[in-house]
């Protein structure tokens, strides 16, 4: 079980585009391999701190830190770290923020919030203020659609549907606080967060590694919950003792902070959604260029830059798995689509780089010449 | 942020007796730094996996099996992988396993039985056992003090004490199904899994970083839970979806499987048992000859293994202090104790090197040599 330099420098690599957990920037990686058995001379890894010694307290604070000054979070909220990815959350919000009779609204755009709702039936009163189900969650619902209970405890959305394609761009002014899973779009694009009372998101994505999950919380919500909630299960809990109630997946969090790090290198929100949008651009362009050889599902304001979904030869899934299967020879891994829809999807979070889907359009257009009637 | 082959060789390491997280062995760390940036060949670090991908199916798998064998898990019982540590088990477990009206037996040996019960607190009807609390904890209660409730649900017990020093080496018998937090002792020692109805454990002490939980279960008591729980509170939705209905924290389950395969390469259980024993015979026996310098308050038949306490000329906390300070000045860190109760605390879990903890008795021979008036 002997590790050799050797082998280390023969590392490489391939155009992640799967969808989580995905591509994490290798800068961060090389950093993550650099300090692995003595983070910054103290002759441990990370792994093996205590999460109450004054390195781990820093660790924590500047991720904490990094994710404020970035998201420009103001002082009302609070952040915190915890455990169950997105899922948890579907529990989590509710138990906290419902308050007794008055229902929990939901905007309902696909799988995520399906999970959503799936929590809420167990005991909480809702109501769908929009869904388009009808549609295939191909699009959004448009403003005029929604209809929000006048006494709502909260609404409820998915800011991207990884599975679907889609993301919100404007929300929704709604008198009750906004709750918004942001598991996959989170750090990709600004966000102004005084329009949500609650942000969630698993770190999974845009931020770092599995197992841990951002909570972004106006204070005065969290207040909301019955002191009687399973301990770990309150917002108050991790708020009042700055995560580390129990202990933390401090390694994901340490992670979650050179991500963070890695951004502000770049030049912050602003540069990381340059280059999210050039990336997007260059593969929705493709699609749409390609004569009906590919095409997207979803309505054209609603397309996802996170998630691009295409089908090839109008749902050909012949095609679809040839496709997938040459990607990935080639290099270029994680294509195909979600196992619950088919076609392909191609995830383009903030590590993925331009070179990748730069590599990944010249397969589209080679698999094309190759497989394509439209020649 | 680049990372270069010259400061990866410079990793110094200190000997590490933290509580948890703590030590990680030097060749899993190696492993993990090797594999960092191209798992195997693939091009991904495991951080990076779809874990719905065959790479991480296999790990899991791996981990799992390895676990398996080196416990002798019997196939009636269900091996999972969880997130949010012993803490969410102290909810977990009740929610699923007590059954209405009859009361939960707890065996109370301390801090972390006080959390169980501060959970149970909450609605769950419960009843002591037995508690050793009028004696400080200081020792583990005996048979013939237990009292179990005739139509208990289960009975709830820790087998290791982190803070107290405690260690349970023999079980009582009991109708009711036993549920033991093992988190700090699993994988430490033999265990005769079937003598258990649950078994639960962080891995951030034994088996490898924060973030992920391991359970055994019976797979019939997984069954008693109400289905309208939440999903992700339920054992059996982890039993039924192999621990993959939502992202499972990917990397520490990886570091859990390099960790158990160590522990495979070193002999297995009953290799590990021979080096922990030598370890603490070590540590205790240097206690035992420093004329009372050195004094552990822990009755002799109940000492741990695995978290030696001790304090130093009865208590003197100027002394204590200062041997915590010039002993991480000598690169042997983690020996205060808990905040709560001060003292010095060694953490011997499997990934502490034997010639750490010799490393250790000599500092303690100089230490007493230069602060003894036993001298």
């Amino acid at each position: 079980m002997t590790a050799t330099i050797a082998s280390i420098k023969a590392a490489k690599r391939v155009a992640n585009f799967n969808a989580g957990p995905g591509a994490l920037p290798v800068p961060v990686l090389e950093r993550i391999r650099e300090e692995l058995l003595d983070w910054r001379g103290c002759g441990m890894s990370v792994m093996e701190m205590s999460h109450r010694s004054h390195q781990f307290e820093s660790i924590i604070a500047d991720a904490e830190a990094r994710l404020r000054h970035l998201l420009a979070i103001p002082d009302d909220y609070a952040v915190i770290f915890v455990q169950g990815g997105g899922s948890m959350q579907f529990t989590m919000a509710p138990m906290n923020l419902a308050l007794p009779g008055k229902p929990v609204d939901v905007l309902h755009t696909g799988t995520w919030t399906a999970k959503a709702i799936l929590e809420l039936k167990k005991g909480i009163p809702h109501n769908l203020a929009a869904s388009t189900e009808s549609d295939k969650f191909a699009r959004l619902p448009r403003k005029t659609e929604m209809k929000f209970s006048e006494d709502t405890s909260y609404v409820h959305l998915c800011t991207n549907n990884t599975i679907e394609g889609t993301q919100w761009t404007e929300f929704p002014d709604t008198a009750a606080p906004l709750v918004a899973d942001m598991s996959s779009d989170i750090a990709s694009k600004p966000v102004d967060v005084k329009r949500f009372g609650l942000i969630f998101a698993g770190a999974q994505k845009n931020l770092g590694p599995s197992g841990a999950t951002v909570v972004i919380i106006r204070k005065d919500l969290a207040e909301r919950a019955d002191k009687n909630l399973p301990t770990l299960l309150q917002y108050r809990t991790h708020i009042k003792e700055k995560s580390l109630y129990h202990t933390p997946p401090t390694f994901a969090i340490y992670v979650i902070g050179l991500v963070l790090e890695w951004i502000q290198d770049l030049g912050g929100i602003a540069a990381i959604t340059k280059r999210n949008d050039a990336k997007a651009k260059l593969l929705y362009d493709t699609i749409e260029e390609s004569g009906g050889f590919y095409s997207c599902p979803v309505a054209k304001p609603d397309r996802s830059k996170m998630n691009v979904i295409f089908r090839i030869s109008g749902g050909d899934e012949s095609k679809e798995k040839e496709f997938g299967k040459q990607a990935a020879t080639a290099g270029l891994v994680g294509t195909p689509g979600h196992r619950s829809v088919g076609g392909m999807r191609v995830s383009l979070y903030n590590a993925v780089e331009q070179s990748s889907v730069e590599a990944l359009v010249r397969f589209m257009r080679e698999f094309r010449r190759t497989h394509g009637t439209h020649g």
